[in-house]
């Protein structure tokens, strides 16, 4: 099997988890708050994403505070953007494929 | 809502018919079976991909024969290819996200 589909890792494939890897990809940590606000997702809906992230080793999380308000941050792992970057390399293989061998209009 | 996951259509999205409207987005026409081959599917997955996006109106089917053989040629519809076109581009805003605004690390 060597179509580039079969690389496509499922648990980033999801539109809202595809979201929230591409933001921490660009950024050392998200806090909670601000994933919701800039993915658009509710509450409940962005912690059983974040949760499936963290347990396939994707994310850290660390707890802390921002003045006295207590604040979730987020992070990719070395694992999380190494699978980032393997899936966009994924997606870029399908999506540039070159037209089909000659013959493909037979 | 703004976040461009939003645009992301659901009836791309699928590995199997990105991959499809990406072998159609690169060529006039493709048979039956060189999209099957090119996509690495079995015939049947491949047949009820193919309805799904020509009920969409995102494909165009014609039949007809390779020598004695009969044969079934795709291709997109205009139709198709702009949604293909506009899947892309929300894709990039998606992966290209800019580090969300300062502050996401307080």
């Amino acid at each position: 099997m060597t179509h580039p589909r079969h690389r496509l890792d499922d648990l980033i494939h999801s539109p809202v988890r595809l979201s929230v890897m591409s933001a921490l990809r660009h950024a050392d940590a998200v806090h909670f708050g601000l994933l919701r606000d800039t993915v658009e997702v509710s509450d409940s809906l962005l912690s059983k994403h974040l949760a499936a992230l963290e347990a396939a080793g994707y994310l850290e999380v660390t707890k802390g505070y921002a003045g006295r308000r207590p604040r979730t941050w987020y992070s990719l792992t070395a694992q999380g953007r190494a699978a980032f970057d393997a899936y966009i390399a994924a997606l870029r293989e399908i999506v540039d494929a070159a037209a089909p061998p000659a013959g493909s209009g037979e």
